[in-house]
């Protein structure tokens, strides 16, 4: 029995009640975490208020009731994917720690030089670095499947890159950028065919499809509790019990053996061969609750209403003036992938962001695609059923906005610009002084953002010879390039720029701490209090998205040199 | 500054105020897991309310807040611990992935056959086992260093033990079982001498003491959040900066990598080469608050306020009628091991949950210890600076009972043997139910428990001959044997002994439900929904703490065998 109502879904989940940026928040990117609905944070809590202690290893009541609970989840885990037996459900730290779990034990223990491991070009890193390493380790080769046009594994492939010699193959049940079910099927079949394992990334269709690892017949089945509205920290291992069974234990410790001694150790049965150490029992039993939730909503209505914001977002993307889809055709779970012409993803990412809709852009974690695809990178908005109709409205109309040059975002506003460049060649210990009286005038993140993109536009621009690879800092969204000279009196100055015309604003705003300044005063000036006086901290994370806290790392780095 | 009140200091527990078993709880196992105060839940559900998303992935602001809360963790646990930089610090899931991750990335790259791996006897098995694996991987051998007297590791055999063959030297700050710390300076100094790395688990010393690591010297330090009031699934690593720069990566994934590419990937700098996958973020950010919370109070009134339990409990345990301790010193912190005489731990531990205390029986992960002191298991009682004198003085009076006793879990107190024995001969299908209407009439844990000890003394004894190997369903805290013979109407007559009271306690109520029966009849018997309807199920988890379910799984398999 299933039970969904957009709206009473959406009320469980007290982020999205929040504004983020003064404005709303629009939450569009689940591929990467979904929201918790408070019955999970309560899960959690109770947990901790009513039955904390560690789990299999006293005879006291706090105990009994912690293993109790940790085992139920194992159970409620093993009904919701259909499992054979809970023995075939190793609890982990998330899909990457699974995936690596199986190169490291089954790879490492039955990989020869010569086998091959057959990845896709669409794989996300968790399923090839694992492998990569497995590789270079045992001499085993990668093979790689490539793409039909929709976006799927090419079926008509699977003879000539699945043979005999394959030992292993891994793939997405559905890619995070492609949105888009493999004909597992087939892959399975053919892999069967040749006597090799699979092993299937669960990761992104776990919160989306029914999962059923018998009647899909897979090997090896993972996914992440935190992308299904459960806590992170916690992750799901399926293995076929014959296989666990032979395989050889990952990682050693308390509770995954039989008994210990330095004349021999033995390992216990499983699942907790495969679970040393104290596990995050907290998280496996809210994440307990999660399966539960999303067991009494997953149901036929779920699914329509996904079919739904599908159906409704491609009609209103496909409006959108200068859009390239990465794949043309629908996709089969509400995620979508695509650049806009003569737009940077990170300008849009920011411009939206600036409006409360959290959207990624980037790789993805699926450098191997982009590089297939020829891009850069890309933009994508990944909906949850939490996710409204008036959220897919507002977000279309910021971007047919930027679009059109009527947000910051966009390329033909002209730009007031300020008084800042006049200013430049005198006086340029107060530079900084000058940026900081200019935003301590403004309110809101929205025309901060506004200002930055303005600025952006005063940087003198570098020559595309002077953007090469000495000069390159790469951040994951952009690219931006720095380069100096230093003067007589030992004073730098630098000229940096960048892709994005958010990032060309920051770097002014860098500058103008740095520039014409000796190395000492360059030590000196306290970047990060600057930024956090500019109101800008919260958006210059130490994330590696951006490549402005690496340019001010450079920077310091050159004048520590002196 | 620091300020501590024991009183106020508890009340910051929830768990501490409750009832379990129809009695103040009374938590004596921390050494296991600590409690949790309010803050760390409130920091859990407060980041999944405001911040959360994944981390160093995504530019909008709210991947910006949670990267930001994220590395402030890291940043607040180096300036806890005294590191030189956040690069330091890489997040686990606890200390054992901790010491599997050096076993694995620097043992597994840097070992050698003949390179010799020295642990001590004292050690958890989260420090013997990873080791045991990277040794059978590379032909390193593994040398123990003794332990002196006193329980800690025996200084005078330094020199000979850790030479020149000596490649690391790995053993825990404090053990688990010993309470008594480590002579770290001399073992850290000589293994330098040699040229080996030293490798701390600070499991145990963490929540107790102020650790510098710079000041320690050593190059891998580690423990768990769980055991110093923070989360489960939250662990910290911490390496020297010029050792983790060499160390290939552990696990493969995103987050860890600079560039992916079927040519070629390249690793991300530090930590964040050993950091693959979406961390657990909610959890770091949680545990970050316990950090401030134990910081705010980790002062000399608290370590002081430590010194007097560990008097106080001393003082009290020595007039216990028959106390063995582990080590007859006074620990350094408030953990104590001993047996007592003529009892099993197992029937203490459960004598005292019954009246709504915590400790630990068995083997606390330390076997080879436990071998060493030619003990089966032993009793542990670990405090923290929540618990009160009252709660020591309670616990004392209660196994002053037991011993002299008074109480159930005693040898002296003579039972009134129940009516069950008389009818056992005849109407063997009832049995059951007897059992089912003897326990309906009692009311909690504690006369349930008293009960069971009475059916305990019914239970007719095996002979010693036939308590032997092939009998033998070794559970962790005690041993249990079955034996059975199969009649000629193709019933089964069962015979099940323990060492422990309380374990034949339960093996009659077990037996009463299969013996006597056909292969079909145990098949169709629902022996969790008896244990659940006796008010057992929550005493009976799928601990591998007490042999009865291992008993009921072997008569189910013999019975499955027909």
């Amino acid at each position: 029995m299933s039970c969904f109502d957009p709206l009473k879904f959406r009320q469980q989940f007290p982020l999205l009640q929040k504004h983020v940026n003064e404005k709303p928040l629009i939450y569009f990117d689940n591929g990467a975490t979904t929201q918790k609905p408070q019955c999970v944070l309560d899960a959690y809590q109770d947990y901790y208020k009513a039955s904390n202690a560690n789990v299999h290893r006293a005879s006291h009541v706090l105990s009994a009731r912690a293993t109790r609970a940790f085992e139920e989840a194992r159970e409620a885990v093993r009904t919701f994917i259909n499992a054979a037996s809970s023995k075939e459900i190793i609890w982990t730290k998330g899909t990457t720690e699974g995936i690596n779990l199986i190169a490291g034990s089954w790879g490492e223990s039955q990989l020869k030089a010569g086998d091959e491991i057959v990845l896709s070009y669409s794989e996300h890193h968790a399923n090839i670095v694992p492998w990569q390493l497995v590789a270079e380790k045992t001499g085993a080769v990668i093979k790689i499947l490539p793409l039909s046009n929709n976006g799927t594994l090419d079926e008509s492939k699977l003879a000539e890159v699945i043979t005999a010699r394959t030992k292993v193959v891994a793939c997405a049940h559905i890619s995070n950028v492609i949105g888009r079910i493999n004909p597992l099927e087939k892959i399975i079949a053919r892999a069967k065919a040749v006597g090799a394992i699979t092993v299937i990334d669960g990761a992104q269709a776990i919160a989306h499809l029914s999962v059923d690892v018998q009647a899909l017949d897979c090997d090896f089945y993972l996914f992440s509790a935190h992308k299904m509205f459960g806590p992170t920290g916690v992750g799901v291992l399926y293995g076929r019990l014959a296989l666990l069974e032979q395989m050889p234990p990952y990682q050693g410790g308390g509770e995954m053996i039989q008994t210990v001694s330095f004349a021999g150790t033995s390992f216990n049965e499983l699942p907790f061969k495969f679970e040393a150490g104290t596990p995050n029992i907290a998280g496996v039993v809210a994440f307990a609750q999660a399966v539960r939730f999303l067991r009494t909503h997953q149901g036929q209505a779920f699914r329509d209403y996904e079919q739904k914001q599908i159906t409704y977002m491609m009609h209103k993307l496909q409006n959108i003036h200068g859009i390239r889809f990465i794949v043309s055709e629908a996709p089969d779970i509400p995620v979508f992938s695509f650049t806009l012409r003569g737009h940077h993803n990170h300008d849009i990412a920011t411009a939206l962001d600036s409006r409360g809709i959290a959207i990624r852009s980037g790789h993805h974690c699926a450098m191997p695609l982009m590089e297939y695809l020829k891009l850069s990178g890309c933009l994508r908005l990944s909906l949850a059923p939490y996710n409204t109709f008036a959220e897919i409205d507002e977000v279309i109309e910021v971007l047919t906005a930027i679009v059109r040059g009527e947000e910051p975002g966009g390329e033909h506003k002209v730009a007031s610009v300020g008084a800042l460049t006049e200013e430049k060649a005198e006086g340029q210990a107060d530079e900084s002084k000058i940026m900081l009286a200019k935003f301590a005038a403004i309110k809101g993140w929205d025309s901060r953002h506004r200002e930055i993109m303005l600025l952006g536009k005063t940087l003198e621009r570098m020559d595309k010879a002077e953007r090469n690879e000495q000069t390159l800092i790469a951040g994951c969204e952009s690219l931006a390039w720095l380069n100096y000279r230093r003067d007589g009196e030992a004073r730098y100055h630098f000229k940096a720029d960048s892709d994005a015309k958010v990032i060309r604003g920051l770097l002014v705003i860098v500058l103008a701490a740095f520039n014409h300044k000796t190395a000492a005063e360059i030590a000196a000036f306290d970047i990060q209090g600057y930024f956090e006086q500019l109101g800008l901290l919260q958006h210059l994370s130490p994330s590696r998205g951006n490549g402005v806290q690496a340019i001010v790392k450079k920077i310091k780095q050159l004048a520590s040199q002196d």
